[in-house]
């Protein structure tokens, strides 16, 4: 079995390592598949894998790079922009599913490369931003946390799709942990 | 935003479009992945990325193709064997976790052959088999459930992940819902 003995440290590599395959996760995930598996959500107020998809583009546009510039520039004002959770729903419109894939796949390498470039180095994990609702919160916690929302969302695809059989899987419904969240 | 309205029935060709894709998904999340993110679990008995894969491989050679063919046969005999959850700690020993993807990829193909050649027809969704707890259930919930495990895996593989990096996030740990599972 495995273990948890001691927790993992941030380590840049092996974050980039999550960050770079989820856009082929996703791609493996829906690419191809039915409308009724990817367009339906859990009810009120969710979220469908298409809606997810979106939020992925948003934030590669607008969020996890422009936070990482505004804790790495010299600029005194260190206020980060607060994140729209519900862009995705103006930004993706007449946009299908694969179109989205795409436009996650080619963001991400670019953010990824731009990452790269910037040669991160133990000090500048250190250096800190402003949160609008957490306060200070350092470039560390930033990429630990894109990692972390990447992998979140990936979970959540996995769920919304399993709820669509929630009737269908009969009286094993309650061995299925994932249709009971 | 999606819709939930009028729940998925169950459908055997938009079955296999997830039951494909299952290795894929696996092999795109865990492939050449430090082994810090696939060999740890989520603390006392809890699994691993590597033993989940172990899991998906026994289920393959001894759960889903076994039961549908209970169901399927002539038999009287038409109860289940029960299915052994901890299987995989023996089983796995020894093998590297690209070769559990390799195997769970292979015996994965072999079984939606086998399904597909047998041309499942509505009349033989509903024969049924039993369940060691349930009792009677039909191969319509059977298959159902088979999906479901998957993405209940692939969901369960993501968060065993993100519950690594659970103190780097920082403050961020209470918008990651994924990390308080």
């Amino acid at each position: 079995m495995g273990s948890n003995k001691a927790a993992m440290k941030f380590d840049l590599h092996k974050s980039i390592e999550i960050l770079e395959r989820t856009p082929l996760v996703v791609e493996a995930m829906l690419k191809g598949v039915s409308e009724e598996w990817t367009a339906k959500n859990e009810g009120p107020d969710t979220w469908s894998a298409y809606d997810i998809v979106g939020h992925l583009v948003h934030g590669e546009k607008t969020d996890w790079m422009a936070r990482m510039e505004i804790i790495l520039s010299d600029s005194t004002n260190k206020k980060f922009t607060p994140f729209d959770r519900f862009a995705q729903f103006k930004d993706s419109r007449g946009k299908s599913l694969q179109q989205l894939i795409d436009e996650f796949k080619t963001l991400r390498k670019k953010n990824l490369l731009k990452l790269r470039l910037k040669k991160i180095d133990s000090t500048e994990l250190l250096k800190r931003g402003i949160h609008p609702e957490f306060g200070k919160v350092n470039l560390k916690q930033l990429l630990a946390t894109w990692v972390v929302h990447d992998l979140n969302h990936i979970a959540q695809i996995a769920r919304v799709m399993a709820k669509q059989y929630k009737t269908e899987v009969g009286p094993w419904v309650e061995y299925l942990p994932i249709l009971n969240r």
